[in-house]
């Protein structure tokens, strides 16, 4: 695939993704405003189907496990065949193993990727893939969260969809970036809008005061107040 | 709907998903061992189109935030609506709202969602949803992870994809799941398979003993040496 420069000159944000259920890219991702900056050429998604590089008539892909156990564990020769092939189609991207076990997907990894070329993702399935190829390929793995998925795909259009929303030109007001979540270590604060009454519960009236000053204080206010109850770990630095 | 029982007299678990792009379900969450437990009827999928009970000819769903901001806010009395008709159809489920700030979503949470009857899930966009709906109906704040998404739709495929897998009958061998990680406050050990040498990489020795108890004993250190080395604080008590 040629690489193709959006409109302003800066080559659109690539993403790759080895899968075996190719069909369901783009899927979500097809939406709003990631979809139309996807039709924009703001970002390009570029599916790898697995099973092409699987062994024999069958194509197959995975085989027991090693010492035993339930399941099936995908091929180090048929991913790394895989990888190298995604490789030579996006060069410059990291490279990430979607796993429960890997460094947690938070925004500030978003920022970081959003900001580069782009990303290759391997999207697993069963019990997981051989070790050696995290290894040899110097796969990074990262997880979506504690949480265990039938699969890397879904883990894969999330990690997409969090960068895509950070690229230029994607949101129509970047100024939104600037008070979500996880920006400055805070939530988000309440938000509220018409109607002014409804089942007999009001906006604040400190949002209708027209105080653009008592409105940002009360706004962060709120975004301390939250966090502290909800997420105290999230104002500590974790390093 | 009707209540739908399985094969072996339990109800299916079901899942209600209100949303604005109704149409990306069930989407990746129609692939795999997922995908035939829901054709099997293991589980269920009802969407409800939130714009649906928008206002007036456009079937406006949002407005301006109060107190100025960028973005749209999802209006509380459209919203009101949408969940009492999801309630209606789903009464005995938890009502959850994905938001980056509720609630970490994790593997226990999982369990217990996948053990009750189910889930009705708002999956919100734009600048978030207004504050009083969600003291009004009681919504259950959960976060899939410290990131911003463009909407809740793919947290919202997350937690079903995560709960359903753990239903009776929808993993071929359950016994995968009592190794993985998160079970015991552990990431899972390495996988190895064929071939036994790879790019002269070759699988652990003690893998390929025959000695079940050896095996065992190692898959535990390896899975300890992990968890210490990339999440030391899952082996701590988090309350």
């Amino acid at each position: 695939m040629a690489h193709i420069p959006t409109s302003d000159g800066r080559p659109a944000w690539r993403a790759s993704v080895l899968t075996l259920f190719a069909d369901i890219f783009p899927g979500p991702l097809h939406v709003s405003l990631v979809g139309q900056a996807l039709d924009a050429g703001l970002w390009s998604l570029t599916t790898h189907q697995i099973r092409e590089f699987g062994l024999g008539r069958h194509r197959q892909v995975d085989d027991t496990p090693a010492g035993g156990g339930a399941g099936m564990v995908l091929r180090a020769d048929v991913l790394g065949q895989a990888i190298d092939a995604a490789r030579a189609d996006n060069p410059e991207s990291p490279l990430i193993y979607l796993s429960p076990r890997g460094r947690p997907f938070d925004q500030a990894m978003a920022r970081s990727l959003a900001s580069g070329p782009g990303v290759v993702l391997l999207a697993g399935r069963f019990e997981g893939i051989d070790e050696r190829v995290i290894a040899a390929r110097g796969l990074i793995e990262v997880s979506i969260g504690d949480y265990v998925l039938s699969g890397g795909e879904l883990a894969a259009m999330v990690v997409i969809d969090t960068c895509v929303r950070l690229l230029p030109g994607v949101l129509g007001a970047p100024e939104s970036l600037a008070h979500e979540s996880f920006e400055n270590g805070l939530l988000e604060y309440p938000q509220y809008t018409r109607p002014r009454e409804w089942e007999g519960r009001s906006i604040p009236e400190i949002l209708l005061s027209g105080d653009h000053r008592a409105i940002e204080a009360w706004r962060r206010a709120e975004a301390e107040r939250i966090t502290a109850e909800r997420r105290p770990e999230l104002r500590r630095p974790k390093h």
